[in-house]
C-alpha cells in the first residue's frame, strides 16, 4: 500500500511541471503568455459549459479527463507551436516515448488507463476526444481574440492557417463554428490576421 | 441563440482572470507562486489519482467538476490565506456576492448548475464535496514539502496549524493522512514548521 501511494504522489509531483510548460498564446489581459496547466484547466471549463453544441453525444466527464491529461506528454516532449510544421512532424514520437515514461510513474492499473485516456485524445476516434480537440482548437482563438491578436501578429499568422487548423471545429461543431468564424473575420479586418494572396481569388 | 452563445463565451473570457489569481504556496520548483487555475487543475488530476482512498462512495466525476469551479469565486473576492483568520471570516460573504455575480453571467440553467455545485462544495456535506475538500487541502501540502517548507517559513506557520487545517484529511481520508503527516513530520524535524510550546505537552 506504502508503494502504491509513494507511485501516485510522486507523479502528482511530476505533473507540476506542467505550470511551467510555455503556450505561445497570451492570456486575455495579454500580459504574459498562458501555460499548459492553466490551458488544460481552461479546456476543462469549456467543455462543462459548452457540452450542447456538440451535434453527437458525448459523456462529458470522460471529455474532461481527456483534456485535463492531453498536454501531460508536453513536460517530457515540449510545446510545439501549432503553426510551426516541421516542430509538429517531429513532435508525435518524443510524445509517444514521453508518455511511456510519465504514465509509468503510476500504478499499472492507473498506468494503462491514463495512457489509454491519452491515446483516445490523440487519435481523434471518439466523440469525447473530437469534442476535446474542438475545445483545444476554439480556446486559443478566444484567447487571441481577447489580446487582440497579439500572438497572431507576433508570428505572422495568415487567416487560411486559423482555417486549416480549425477544420474541425467546422465539420464537428457548425455552431462553435459559426462563433469562431465571427471572431476570425473580425481579426482580418483589424489587419490582425493576414490574408495570403493566392488562395484570395 | 446567438444571445445564449454569447453569455457562455463571455463567462469563459471572464474566467480567465483566474490564471492570475496568486495563491500563497509556490511551486514545486519554488520559483514562483501557484496561481488558483494551476491549483484548480493539479486538484483534478490529484481527484483522478487519489479516489481510490475515500472511504466512502464518490462519483469522481462530480468531484472533478467541483474543484474545477471551487475557486472561481475569487476572480471578484480575492483570495484569503488558510491561515490568515481574520481575512478567512470577512471571506464567505465576499464569496456569495461573487458566485451570484459570476454564475449570473451564464445562461439561467447553467447559472443554476454552477450554482449548485459551488454551494454544495461550500457546504461539505456530499462524498465528493468531502473529497474535493481533502484534494483541497492535501495538494497545498505536497507543494509546500517539494519546495522545502517555502511558503510555511515565509509566514511562520506552526505544526499544530497545518494539523488543524487538515483535520478534515484525517477524518475523511485517514491512508492519504497517514502519507501527509509523514511529511509534516519531516518538515518540524527539519525546522520548516515550528511547533508551539503549550501544546507540546
Amino acid at each position: 500500500m506504502r508503494e502504491r501511494i509513494e507511485k501516485q504522489m510522486d507523479f502528482l509531483r511530476e505533473i507540476d511541471k506542467l505550470k511551467s510548460i510555455g503556450r505561445q498564446n497570451y492570456l486575455m489581459d495579454g500580459v504574459r503568455k498562458e501555460n499548459d496547466a492553466e490551458h488544460s484547466w481552461h479546456l476543462a471549463m469549456c467543455a462543462l459549459v459548452l457540452q450542447e453544441y456538440m451535434p453527437e453525444p458525448v459523456d462529458v466527464a470522460r471529455t474532461v479527463e481527456l483534456v485535463l491529461i492531453h498536454d501531460l506528454v508536453e513536460i517530457w516532449a515540449g510545446d510545439a507551436y501549432a503553426y510551426d510544421a516541421q516542430a509538429q512532424a517531429a513532435q508525435h514520437e518524443k510524445e509517444v516515448q514521453a508518455a511511456e515514461k510519465l504514465f509509468g510513474m503510476l500504478p499499472e492499473d492507473q498506468r494503462e488507463y491514463f495512457k489509454r485516456l491519452w491515446e483516445e485524445f490523440e487519435a481523434c476516434e471518439t466523440g469525447e476526444s473530437r469534442f476535446a480537440r474542438v475545445m483545444d482548437n476554439c480556446q486559443p482563438l478566444l484567447l487571441n481574440d481577447a489580446s487582440g491578436g497579439k500572438s497572431w501578429r507576433e508570428h505572422g499568422i495568415a487567416k487560411e492557417q486559423v482555417y486549416k487548423r480549425n477544420e474541425r471545429v467546422r465539420n464537428w461543431a457548425p455552431e462553435v463554428w459559426e462563433y469562431m468564424d465571427s471572431l476570425i473575420q473580425k481579426h482580418v479586418e483589424l489587419g490582425n490576421l493576414s490574408v495570403k494572396q493566392d488562395s484570395d481569388a
